[in-house]
């Protein structure tokens, strides 16, 4: 028995609904996609309740999930994978936070809770305040898209459990207040945080200029959604496999780390719309050389979704295609190559939703079930039933000839 | 995105297995059902083990399930299990225990702890011992199958947690002791029962038929295994719809009104075979203006069943989708609407069967999946699998928009 290779292709949210204006074909069905339904064609389908019938997936949550670790006792809060996705290394007892950089006034109300959807300057503004040390224990602080950031306090004695600072609308500031007796040391060290930063961020040379173009000025961190992380067996050695992943988007990325993968980046594959499907195609073919499990995600269709363009839908799946067919060309004939997407983003509502994803499996000499179409309908009739997306990576695993043995 | 209400329609019992006399066919697949069939076409079908695979579903337990209880939860101890398998209604704070009709010597010794396996004659030894009332407490007694039996207790101040009567081995009866102060009433209830039915049951004509045939008297209850129903989190409160249900059997309005569902009295809705169709589909109607969630249950499938008459039955599947295209007719398309039964009920057997039943859902934007019939076989092939009961919920919340998140 040979172990095979696998290669896990995850389109963010391509996973639809009948669209009005493609005649009530869901833009899967209305694509033009001949790689796609080659995969299909060449081995097994089905669909997959990433999280659990009725459940409607984060990306982050269901990234997890396919890889195999159970959400719900990995997850605390989105904090810790926020900060993993912005590359700091979290231990256990750490705790993070998710921030946004804001605007208050003198009377500490929050005038814009994303001071102007702020597009420049803020590597700068968190260098000025990371690195704090507050009752013995280190702040690390670090921006990330526009607004938002993450806050890791790393110390002694910490508990994510807190309330938020973030009011979550524009109005009064709140203070974090410990939801435990714990968590009261946490509380307070947050607290002085926001306080001191404020300090600083007020007179900082970025904001004295944004005052002067009349733009709010970033003064404020609001920290929300705290949280620490499970102590995570990593994947590779949880399956015994070398791993690696070529993702565009901070938040999967976060994931892919969390879980002990070597994260590839790979210039032009920004997890845009525009990403270079061309680049990705040749960073996972160039991997698998090298590691027996390679995971690639796509995120474009989840953005084309969320904008309810699905003309750009059709477009992505075509685009995917053309990168799947350019990895079909040159790969091994032995990998198992499956592809899915870790929730569905209906164009027509514009949000992730809790319908099953289809997947198709192939390669590796596995069964063949006459699926001849890459699809939400097709993939429902295939062999592979309906799962759970916990069920994938061990059934992806059994095919590559790579399952445990449980019993003589 | 806008959430959806939903209409949740149960026929009772009227899955089936294939009738020699319709040629092999089922009563669904035999019946002219245009309506039932025009919803599988407009969305997706699939098979359900309500509760689980190759366990009958009684239609208490089931409808938990599919309302997204998990029915092995709601009952605590094995008492209510027993009971609800009993056929015997339960309703919030009434307590239930497992029995044994066993054998008392003159100083309350156990000499059999089974009444030498009473093959006979239960039936009329409870009927002689039920409706007692102890200190405003009902008492409910009902035969099992040979020595078994269950004792439920229905009024005010109960508590199930009280030691077994039942001393487990044969030699010294035990009474029954208060665990909790709460418990001190239940305790001294059972006692009472336990003598009572004793004083009863030694002088009743089949125990003496007994004693001379030299078969040991069924002569003491043992009471043992007490549980209660679980105070349940509302429908409404647990899923943030308001609910109403139409039903005319007792034993479904019960467990509607175990979950804090509104139970609408239809005049004419009986329950039996006679029940007014027509009068059930104007209350769906009408709850659906005011209510997010609407569920009907229709009874006369499973009396047809139970009464073998597969005629009345395939009748039944016709008059419910007379009622249904009522329905149709008159609702807004944008109402998710399901259609399934709680359990199978084949009329070559008359009773209960553990055969998946099927399901489809439409409306809302869903998907379509190309079932065109609403039947037991044409079900399994549909897109949404193989479910189990407390999945279905879940589902239907998923469709209509109106499920959870989890993660980012």
């Amino acid at each position: 028995m040979t172990e095979k290779k696998i290669l896990l292709i995850v389109c963010d949210g391509l996973s639809d609904r009948p669209v009005k204006q493609f005649e009530m074909r869901t833009p899967l069905q209305a694509a033009r996609k001949p790689a796609m339904d080659a995969l299909a064609r060449h081995g097994m389908s089905g669909t997959m309740d990433v999280i659990g019938p009725g459940i409607i997936p984060g990306s982050d949550t269901a990234h997890l999930a396919l890889l195999g670790y159970d959400p719900y006792k990995v997850y605390t809060g989105r904090g810790p994978i926020e900060a993993a996705g912005a590359g700091i290394a979290l231990a256990r007892g750490d705790v993070a936070f998710r921030c946004n950089f804001a605007t208050v006034d003198k009377s500490l109300n929050v005038t814009d809770r994303r001071a102007g959807r702020i597009k420049s300057g803020t590597a700068d503004l968190a260098k000025a305040i990371t690195g704090m040390k507050i009752e013995g224990v280190e702040v690390v602080f670090k921006e990330g898209s526009e607004h938002r950031a993450v806050l890791v306090l790393k110390g002694e004695g910490l508990d994510h459990r807190i309330s938020d600072v973030d009011p979550h609308h524009e109005g009064k500031m709140l203070e974090a207040r410990p939801l435990v007796p714990e968590a009261k040391k946490t509380a307070m060290v947050v607290n002085e945080f926001v306080k001191r930063s404020h300090d600083v961020l007020q007179k900082h040379p970025i904001n004295v200029e944004r005052a002067k173009a009349k733009l709010p000025r970033a003064n404020i961190i609001l920290p929300r959604g705290g949280g620490s992380v499970r102590d995570l067996e990593p994947l590779h050695q949880r399956y015994g496999l070398s791993c690696a992943a070529v993702a565009g988007v901070t938040l999967v990325k976060g994931i892919c780390k969390l879980v002990g993968m070597e994260v590839l980046d790979v210039p032009g594959a920004t997890g845009g719309l525009d990403t270079d499907y061309k680049a990705k195609a040749e960073a996972a073919l160039r991997l698998l050389q090298s590691h027996d499990f390679v995971f690639v995600n796509i995120k474009a269709g989840d953005i084309a979704s969320h904008d309810g363009d699905f003309r750009m839908k059709v477009q992505v799946v075509e685009n995917i295609d053309m990168m799947l067919s350019l990895i079909l060309k040159d790969i091994h004939e032995d990998v198992v190559i499956a592809l899915t997407c870790d929730h569905s983003t209906p164009v027509s509502i514009k949000e992730h939703s809790a319908d099953p994803v289809p997947f198709t499996i192939s390669g590796g000499g596995t069964r063949v079930d006459g699926i001849k179409e890459f699809d939400e309908i097709s993939a429902a009739s295939g062999a592979l039933g309906r799962i759970r997306g916990m069920d994938l990576m061990p059934t992806m695993l059994g095919m590559a000839d790579r399952a445990k043995k449980f019993g003589s």
